[in-house]
C-alpha cells in the first residue's frame, strides 16, 4: 500500500529464513482484514508504502534449522501474531501477546511468499493435505474466526447465555458462529445489511436487531427482560460500538470486544456502575487453531462463506474496494 | 453533612417501617467511608444537607409485616446496597446492581436507628450474639471488607498467583487479607505510609513498593520477570490509580476495581493492546456476607483492625478530619 486507496500488487524479493526458528511458506491463499481497511481510508496514518496482509494458509516451503513442529510440504494455518507458544503468557492462552511476540505479517501476507518467525509455536498443520474446498474455511481461521472465537470466549458466550453481537462484518458474523458451537442459547446480531443478515440466520443468530447506537441498546434490554445480554461481542472498534455493547451487557455480564479500537474514550464512572466484564484485544487466535482446524476438517463449520468475492492476489486492490464499498464482506486473494 | 468540612450530629426524627419488606435497626457500631470524604473534601457536589453513612452493624428492632429472615433482637449487618437476593442479577452475584436495587444509607448509618429496605435479601444474622470485641470485625464486613473483597475475587487472586494492591486505605488493605486468604501466593502492597505497611504485612502483603505511577509499575514488572502481576486491585478511584493498575497487569491478567471512579477515562487503544480483563464497581457485598461473618465469628480474620480511632457518634465531624488529614486509617462511630 503506498498510501490510503492505492494499492499496487509489485515484483519483490522472495523472502528467506533469517532466524533459525523462521519457516517461509508458499500461500495457498490470502485476503483482505478489515483492519487493512483503516490505512485505506486513510484513518491510520501511513507514513511509508507497506507490504499488507496477515491472514495466510499455505504449504511449507523451507524451514530454519531450530524448526521442529512443521515440515516443507505440509498445509499449515498460523495466527497475525508469531508466539513461541512456551512463555508464561502464551501458556496462559495469550499468544498474541507472547513475550517475544511478533508481527507475522511484516513481510506481508498479500504475496505468493511469506517468512513467518517462531514458526514452532505459531504454524499449526493441518491433519492432512486437505481439499481444495476447504482452503477458504482454513484462511477463515487465521484471523476472522480466530478473532471472532475470542470475542465469543471472551463474552463467555455457552448454555444458557443470551450473546449480543455488535458489528456484522466477518469477525461479528463469525462470532455467532462460536457462539453458536460453544454452546449459547440465544444470539442477537445487530445488523442492518440484508446479505449479512442471512449469514447471521445461517450461523446461528436467533434474533436480528436493526437499531443502533442507545436505540440497539433499548431493544437489547426489551428483549432480555430489562436486564441486558449475558454476553456482548464487540467487532467493529468505535466509540458507538463499544459503548453500545457495554450498555447492551447485564450487570455482572461480559463484554469480549475484538475491534481493533480507533479513538475509544471509556469514562471510567459509567464503566465502574454498569459492572461488567471487560475483556478484548488482538486475539490469541493460536489458542484456539487445533481446534478450529479439526472442526474444519471434519465440516462441522464452515467459517468460508464469509468470503463473497475471489480475486486473483493481481487484483489485490479490487478486493479492498469491494470491502470499503460493502459491496463485499471479505475478498479472498488467489496467488 | 451541610458542605464541605461541615457535618454535625443533630437529633432527627426516628426512622419508621415505610415498606412491608423493611427492618428498622439499632446501631451497634457505624464508621467513615473513604468515599463519604469526596463530599467533605467538596470533590462530589452536595446541592443539599445529607444524612450520612452507609456501613452499618446493629440489632434489629422492628421488621415490617413481609420479613422473614431476621426478626428483633439479632444482629445484623448488611451491605450498602439493599437487594431482594432472588433477582436474576443477584443469584449471579451481583447484588448491588439488583433489579430493585435501593442505597441502604439513604437515611444515614451515621446515627442511632437506621431503616434497612429490602431487610430480607439485604441483612445476614450473626449465628450468636457474638462478644463486643467482633463489633468492629462485623462492621467493617458492611463495606470495607466486603469491597475489598470483591476486587480480590474480581482480580481473581488465588492460588499461585502475584497479586499487586494499588491503594492502601481501609479497602486496600482488606483486598490483601481477601488475597491471602483465597491463597494467593504473592501480595505486593503500593504503599508509602508507614503505618499501613505495618498493616499490610500483618494482612498477608509479601512485598512493599512505595513508587507510584509508571514508576511503581516498572517496579511490578521488575519482580515479575518483566511480565507484570496476574491479579492487581485498585482500590482508590483515580485516572493515575487506575492506569498504575492495568499496566501493572500482565497480559491476559486481571484487574479488579473497587475504588469509586473520579474523574477517570480509560484509553481504549492502550486498553485493547493491553489485553487485561477488567472488572469493578460497586461491591456485590451480599454475596459474600454468609462467609465473612463465619470467618470473623471463628477469629480465621480481624478485618476491624483498620479501626485506628473510635470515637463516640456525637464526635463524627473529628473522625471525618482525621481520615482527610491521613491520620487515622479509618474512624469508627459509638451511637
Amino acid at each position: 500500500m503506498y498510501g490510503p486507496g492505492d494499492v499496487r500488487v509489485e515484483e519483490r524479493p522472495d523472502p528467506v529464513i533469517i532466524n533459525p526458528t523462521d519457516a517461509v511458506i508458499r500461500l495457498a491463499a490470502t485476503c483482505v482484514c478489515g483492519s487493512d481497511l483503516w490505512p485505506w481510508r486513510g484513518t491510520d496514518p501511513l507514513p511509508q508504502p507497506r507490504p499488507m496482509g496477515h491472514e495466510y494458509v499455505g504449504i511449507v516451503e523451507e524451514t530454519g534449522p531450530a524448526v521442529r513442529n512443521v515440515r516443507p510440504g505440509q498445509l499449515v494455518v498460523g495466527s497475525f501474531m508469531a508466539s513461541d507458544n512456551t512463555c508464561p503468557i502464551c501458556q496462559a492462552g495469550y499468544q498474541s501477546r507472547c513475550a517475544r511476540v511478533e508481527f507475522a505479517g511484516a513481510g506481508g501476507a498479500q504475496a505468493e511468499l511469506l517468512r513467518v518467525p517462531l514458526a514452532d509455536g505459531t504454524l499449526v498443520a493441518t491433519s492432512q493435505m486437505p481439499s481444495d474446498e476447504l482452503v477458504p474455511d482454513l484462511l477463515a481461521a487465521s484471523d476472522v474466526l480466530g478473532t471472532g472465537w475470542f470475542g465469543a470466549v471472551a463474552a463467555e458466550a455457552g448454555p444458557g447465555k443470551t450473546v449480543a453481537v455488535v458489528g456484522d462484518g466477518a469477525v461479528g458474523l463469525l462470532a455467532m458462529l462460536a457462539a453458536r458451537q460453544l454452546g449459547a442459547e440465544r444470539i442477537i446480531a445487530m445488523s442492518r445489511h440484508e446479505s449479512r443478515q442471512k449469514l447471521a440466520l445461517e450461523y446461528g443468530a436467533t434474533d436480528i436487531v436493526t437499531e443502533r447506537g442507545d436505540d440497539g441498546v433499548a431493544v437489547i434490554k426489551d428483549i432480555t427482560g430489562g436486564l441486558g445480554a449475558h454476553s456482548v461481542i464487540e467487532a467493529v472498534g468505535t466509540q458507538e460500538s463499544m459503548m453500545q455493547a457495554i450498555r447492551s451487557a447485564r450487570a455482572g455480564g461480559h463484554v469480549g470486544y475484538v475491534g481493533v479500537a480507533h479513538g475509544v474514550t471509556l469514562p471510567g464512572e459509567e464503566l465502574f456502575y454498569a459492572e461488567v466484564h471487560l475483556l478484548g484485544g488482538p486475539a490469541p487466535v493460536r489458542r484456539f487453531l487445533p481446534d478450529l482446524i479439526s472442526l474444519i476438517e471434519n465440516r462441522t463449520i464452515s467459517p468460508g462463506k464469509v468470503f463473497d468475492l475471489e480475486l486473483p492476489l493481481s487484483e489485490a486492490a479490487e478486493g479492498y474496494r469491494a470491502m470499503d464499498e460493502r459491496r463485499a464482506i471479505k475478498a479472498l486473494l488467489r496467488p
